[in-house]
């Protein structure tokens, strides 16, 4: 089923003859004296020379590995071009980056290729706080200190991985600060920068950086594709693609895998009643024999029982899942180093800001601000924002409403070929108002959330996940609650369920794929004509020449409407479970087809899982059960059922809340006893812990 | 409200004037050169001399502070005695317990008083992971290596508190292992020790210690008593009772104390919705002029906005109490030094047992016994037989109802003198019934989790309350849950509230105070006929003569159950508060007189708050909501005034259950918008966390 744990069948396998080997390779590439003319760098073969000197002499080496291209605007000078390649080289004692940079072959162009010597790596390891092979087998959180009890630290294209390697050029030049206030050399008065002030962000803002990027290494890329996509296997090389495109896009491929197969029970069952149905109806219409009008009626409904299993089925399950999916990814994240990552004493945010002053747990001199006043705007300024927003989704959805009655009912009065077209117009207008609606959401949150003025990243992430979250929760799921709740017209929905699930998903795929693909062919024409003897710094420009990663944003709110989709209104249509599974085992490849082909490399900060959107996931588990419960309570055949067996309606009611209690308590007990990590990962979390807290009592 | 928190007014102020200042007086005491004849040891003037010797120079002193009685057998010889003195005065090196003995005046006694040096306690306090004052002022924890850059580490009686003092000793001689196979001297060669075994437990277990208990210190606890219940201020000197009596008693009078006051606001309600929907009924009455049998009928009701009122106050009251009290506690555990206890890695809890082998995260060898192996004794053992008792009690109940009815059968058709006795029978039967179904369950819940074996004391501490917890909880509540919802008898609910809100607090306070009073002074009368002259040792013997403390199970399901009656139940009776309020008032009194006079000093380990007894009111806390919805939903007003409005039942039930869905969701947002800690405690906390994080990263 998965591809990573186990006995390290097919994907180590995978992986040392991909990625792995591949590197073996090119380092007997990097040794061979007969290469001396292109350089040896892997995959960089005309820019041997060039490079910024290293000041430590652990750090030289002939070859040096470009990792990120730094483009800059058209308008800047060489002197400041110099002063900035200064500033990458120079040590961090001396405010620099401790970094290598390129000026590129024409040294007057605008861009610098950007690389990190051995030293600058293993301390950013540490800082990060990633967790890396021990002498003894086991994970340890590495260390400078102990830098020889660690294997690999001697080839750091092993030690740590690509991704790794430029999420690391990224934060160092992320982390460039002011040391004291300074002129930059070249550009005009009024761009000075102020003691701690974020140097990058400040020379991004006035346009000297136009764009950053990692670059991609093409023997890898061509090593991932095969294994990942071309080949029939079922199973995906997580660890190459953690190893190659960080443990971001990692954690969203695993889950995509994990939840694709965790599928198939769910599938099945939704067949079989499916088709257990079927044959009970024909029987019982066979038995009546000839009133075949009601079986048009009911052709897709189900028995009593039938709607029961289905419900509690799927509530029980989706806990299961997300439970099971939580141990896998702290095995993942164990298996990655990410585990203790030291997320919380970091710099604050690019984009923070407020009075200087001294940070009273780290004591460092940094911008302030106070955590009331947050407060206060996330509750007055962005709570009823987000709220408006909602409900103009719901304004648009009774406009729509209101808009089709009326034109139902000039279509009736007139009758006529304009009233006919007239009775699209409320659809087409919903759908653009519904667009606009989303575009300007977006914009806005992301602005409410950058106002909020949030310290770290990963706050400010989960703050405008969450925002973005409630907005496509209620624009997605608000018509068929709506249907199901208000209307209460279970044919309509399963109707509305079906197409969802078939136009949308074949929609979805077309335009995530086919039209970036177009784009692709068509703008970024000039990648295609690539030959092997153009320039590498060609290559290397070439890459900044196609669209920039959007991010998994869209990926993960597609995934969480799915899983709505399942969870909240299976029990109405049952085929459901099916549908995603064979749209997921296609989503997978384009997914991979896509990130590996369409677009810039993106910058991976590890992570421990899935942040935000696992919450997301579980929320919406136990929202089901509510959801499931009603749907349940409105089945005609439950009703039907009831009144034969002489149940007053109270009553049912009554029953159907009894069953979503005690449901509720399952599944709360469900997530108390499954545990969260395997006792593997525990043991080895623990005995990581207890090492800290043995040195902790030496160090004090 | 509180002594604790806040400027620093009453409470510390009275610190110092009893407990600290005390210290001082003593401290004079000890070094005024005409004490000499008595030692001047603190309170125990005949033990000047015959301590053990200490082998360290900067711990010895000449006086040592009595801290921990060891009673031995009777049967133990003058040779066993000897080894276990020498046991105890050993260095850690040679598996000691690098403490300090006394055998008692006549060297041949039954007992050992035993007290520790400076540099045991200071590892100690290491091990323990205890926060101390940092030169700084700020709290860190404490490092022997950093010890001259913590406050008072010269005078470990203020350093440390007697209770964390004698924790140290317990917790000392509690890890005394046997390094290699060993016969004890003057005891049968049956009983040897084998390579780690718990030494104490096997004395213990062999006769050969009978008890072991720590001393008073008669002139602090004369200073606590008079701050505490003797004067008649409002707060209590919460400071000083942490310093006696440690964390655990602490943070129970910590939480009464805070409960108590917040009952305030209910109370209030309460009174003014009682004395309102007086004055309404009484005018509707009298418009209606006559028909004044109806007010028989509903004399204690209220109208249906007052219901309301009352229900959605607790409902939302109950979360905020408990948020805000998380709040306290952190902050109390952080004054307290408690908040940073290196709880994880301990050595296993002393019943524990298991294969020997190698712990895979210490890498210590100690008995080891497999989690899956456990889990199943938990499943498949303890789980099935709780959920028997817990059947038993329904029965029981189930019986009760049932004899009555025969009881009151038989009166209507014999009624004579005998059927009249016969309808005591049921309840008398019933009450005795339910004694000893709950003295047999509390013997079979110890056992079973003694039999499932955890590793750790808190977790095993855990699982036994959880388990008596669920069932005391059950036998207090079965009858009025059958009342409220299978009868839907709200008249008889209200009068059986009543009565045992009244008639059980009045026979608990006179159990729980005046019979062990009595006891006290009939049994343990030798004590009463102490003089100031007689010898320190028979001073000392003396105290083992009372009966151990309990603990503070019984007191935290008294709160528990009242905490229950409030939350689940006061929209019926709404003066539950006001009665609880005056309650506990008396009950913080009675209670701290029964800790300081009936009972020897109980041990007392650090604890960062209550530990499992908070959730168990978060989640009674929760539960409350959907009992108030449905006691609403019963009420015999809201059915009139539905009926009026021409609802139907069916609406109704659906009302309530979004009412109560809705408060669910407001109360789980409150939890979510309450931070835990105060910022300044977690800015002092993560500041920690920070140190702790620098200092490994350079140790590594």
């Amino acid at each position: 089923m998965t591809s990573v744990e186990g006995d390290g069948g097919d994907s180590t396998h995978l992986v040392e003859d991909s990625v792995e080997g591949d590197g073996g390779d090119s380092t007997q590439k990097r040794q061979g004296p007969g290469d001396k003319a292109l350089g040896g760098v892997r995959g960089a073969s005309s820019m041997a020379s060039g490079w910024t000197k290293v000041s430590c002499p652990c750090c030289e080496s002939d070859q040096v590995e470009p990792l990120v291209l730094v483009q800059l605007g058209a308008f800047v000078q060489e002197g400041t071009k110099k002063w900035l390649i200064k500033l990458i080289e120079a040590s961090s004692k001396e405010g620099g980056a401790a970094l290598l940079a390129h000026p590129g072959e024409d040294a007057g162009g605008d861009i610098i290729v950007v690389s990190a010597p051995r030293c600058t790596l293993l301390r950013a390891t540490e800082e990060l706080g990633l967790c890396k092979t021990h002498r003894t087998g086991d994970m340890a959180a590495f260390s400078c200190h102990d830098r020889d009890n660690f294997k690999d630290t001697d080839d750091l294209q092993v030690f740590l991985t690509l991704a790794e390697r430029q999420y690391v050029v990224k934060y160092e030049l992320e982390g460039l600060r002011a040391q004291r206030d300074l002129r930059i050399p070249g550009l005009s008065d009024r761009l000075t920068l102020q003691h701690r002030d974020g140097i990058w962000q400040k020379l991004q803002q006035a346009g000297v950086i136009v764009d950053v990027f990692p670059l991609h290494d093409q023997d890898k890329l061509k090593a991932l594709r095969k294994a990942w996509y071309t080949s029939n296997q079922l199973a995906q090389p997580l660890d190459a693609v953690q190893a190659y495109f960080g443990g971001n896009v990692a954690f969203y491929f695993s889950f995509l895998d994990f939840y694709t197969w965790s599928l198939l029970p769910p599938a099945i069952l939704g067949l079989a009643l499916t088709y257990f149905s079927a044959g009970v109806q024909k029987e019982a219409l066979e038995s009546l024999s000839g009133s075949g009008q009601s079986s048009s009626d009911d052709e897709a409904s189900l028995s009593v029982s039938g709607h029961m299993i289905q419900a509690v089925f799927s509530m029980l399950w989706s806990t299961v899942v997300m439970e099971m999916w939580k141990r896998r990814s702290s095995s993942l994240s164990y298996r990655w180093g990410s585990g203790h990552l030291a997320e919380r004493f970091t710099e604050p945010r690019p984009g923070f800001h407020g009075q200087l002053g001294v940070n009273p747990v780290t004591g460092r001199v940094e911008p302030l601000f106070p955590d009331w006043q947050r407060q206060l705007r996330v509750t007055l300024g962005s709570l009823p924002v987000v709220v408006l927003f909602l409900g103009l989704v719901v304004l648009g959805m009774l406009g729509f409403y209101w808009g089709e009655a009326q034109a139902k009912g000039l279509h009736r009065e007139w009758d006529s070929l304009l009233s006919q077209v007239l009775l699209y117009v409320p659809s087409i207008t919903h759908i653009v108002y519904t667009n606009m609606l989303g575009n300007v959401y977006r914009h806005v949150a992301l602005s409410l959330t950058e106002w909020e003025n949030h310290r770290e990243e990963s706050v400010f992430q989960n703050h405008h996940t969450a925002k973005v979250l409630l907005f496509t929760f209620f624009n997605y799921f608000a018509v068929l609650f709506h249907i199901a709740f208000y209307k209460q017209d279970l044919p309509l929905l399963r109707k509305r369920l079906a197409s969802l699930l078939i136009v949308t998903q074949l929609v979805n795929q077309v335009t995530e794929v086919v039209i970036p693909f177009l784009v692709d062919l068509l703008v970024s024409a000039p990648r295609r004509s690539e030959h092997d003897d153009d320039p590498q710094e060609d290559k290397l420009r070439n890459q900044g020449k196609l669209p920039a990663f959007p991010g998994l944003f869209a990926e993960y709110i597609e995934l969480l409407v799915q899983f709505g989709y399942l969870s909240l209104f299976s029990c109405v249509y049952p085929l459901t479970a099916m549908l995603l599974l064979i749209n997921n085992l296609t989503e997978i490849r384009s997914d991979a087809y896509k990130i590996c082909n369409l677009f810039r490399k993106p910058f991976s900060a590890p992570v421990t899982g899935m942040g935000v959107w696992q919450t997301a996931f579980e929320i919406l588990s136990f929202v089901s059960v509510i959801s499931n419960c009603w749907l349940l309570l409105l089945s005609p055949q439950l009703r039907e059922f009831c009144q034969e067996g002489g149940i007053s309606g109270t009553n049912i009611v009554l029953l159907a809340v009894l069953l979503e209690h005690v449901l509720i308590l399952i599944k709360m007990v469900l997530v108390f006893l499954i545990p969260d990590e395997p006792a593997w990962v525990r043991i080895q979390r623990q005995k990581i812990e207890f090492k800290s807290m043995l040195a902790l009592r030496e160090q004090l």
